[in-house]
């Protein structure tokens, strides 16, 4: 196919290169930001352009992948070259699109990007959304090129994938640098934890997590717990996100609502 | 070195296993369950025992991998054969050991253990404390044999590394949970998460968490966070822990004392 990426941050980066490795054509790479565009459209054979009057119609799908926030304003200026128009997020609703051009759908990757760390691309989920069946067949069809993971999911479905995404990724990310911090504080180095961080993630890869659950609170170990409040006596914020976690599992631990 | 096993829960079951394939003799196991010491003992080929009147007094060391409140009781039993006592706990300080024995240490392997789950011994970092030098040396030969990651960890430091371990492992492996509940309410499967879980967790071998951090809380993207708190609306407890997390991110991002 012939593509055209809106966008040059981590997303646009990592989808432009996935498909420019399966032997689609990247006929431009736009970003208000003519350096980045450059760099990018330079690592995809791609011709650079920082001003969307520069759009070549000559292209199949506009992917849009920029802030949530200037998708709609970005997409209203695509929507008169007539082709097909998805974006990447999974905040915004397709509704959004539809209200602009029929020749909508979403693409989105639900993988946390580094311009700095390579991705297996063919691992990544991606999650499908057309507005009509034609559509969701042809991203489908182009998904599959890059990726042995493609999902149908609808727009609510999208968002909880979101949000889910936040508990799996960034929180989890957030409270390996607490552990980072607790270790300076005693002169130990993170590379301490690295195996355990590891190890914590890939026995999720074969298990459900509460089924490898670990550690004082699915114990109900009360002493160690006290222990270790007393440790974080310092810093009320952390003392209160250990009870809040720890209540949590011991709850579920007890036959709780949430994994029986 | 002759290597007797006090007990047969996950950690003496992957520390057995290590020993034995390093080329150390697995003397005995000890369980109070007579059919889990078998079976340990059969794996490493020692001898099972249920008793501690039983104990071959020719060996090198006894590793106590029990729960942290059995600890001392046995040590106690074990003391009077003048030989080698090393405990395996996270939250034991060596100074219980001591109260019964010069001959003492500590031997705490920093990771997360499932009798289901084969772990790469090798990555796996030993945290060494010895009552004297020597036995320091000791130890930390006996750890070179089993692991490239040997650490000279003191009481101190080996209890914050626990409570660290909480914040690494067991509170990521619930939010998994958390995320994988939230799918199940929109009918999606955990395996959509996964690859995200593992990348997350591969991300921070080579970085350092607050700088691959990722997500609408370090964007301080409001609408996203106020939109996920209302898709949490109905679960106060998971809005809570959105919340407290989130405004700790924002802290930290914001030049907070934490990452700087």
């Amino acid at each position: 196919m012939r593509i055209t990426i809106i966008g040059s941050g981590n997303v646009a980066t990592h989808l432009a290169a996935a498909f420019k490795n399966a032997g689609h054509r990247i006929v431009q790479v736009y970003s208000r930001d003519a350096h980045n565009a450059a760099l990018l459209a330079y690592h995809v054979g791609a011709e650079a352009i920082d001003d969307l009057t520069l759009v070549n119609p000559e292209t199949d799908v506009f992917i849009i992948a920029v802030r949530d926030d200037v998708i709609i304003k970005l997409a209203e200026k695509l929507a008169p070259y007539k082709k097909l128009i998805a974006h990447t997020s999974g905040a915004t609703h397709i509704e959004a699109l539809l209200a602009i051009t029929d020749n909508a759908g979403v693409f989105y990757p639900l993988q946390t990007f580094s311009k700095t760390k390579e991705v297996d691309f063919w691992s990544v989920p991606l999650c499908i959304e057309g507005a009509d069946e034609q559509i969701t067949r042809n991203l489908e069809q182009l998904a599959r090129t890059v990726s042995n993971n493609v999902y149908r999911v609808n727009s609510l479905q999208r968002k909880t994938l979101h949000l889910a995404a936040v508990f799996a990724c960034n929180f989890p990310n957030y409270l390996y640098g607490v552990a980072q911090q607790l270790l300076g504080e005693q002169n130990m180095g993170f590379e301490m934890l690295r195996p355990l961080i590891l190890e914590t993630a890939q026995k999720v890869q074969a298990h459900f997590p509460a089924d490898v659950q670990t550690g004082p609170a699915v114990r109900n170990d009360e002493n160690t717990m006290a222990a270790h409040l007393q440790m974080l006596g310092n810093d009320p914020e952390l003392a209160k996100i250990y009870s809040l976690l720890s209540q949590e599992i011991i709850k579920n631990n007890n036959g709780g609502h949430r994994h029986g």
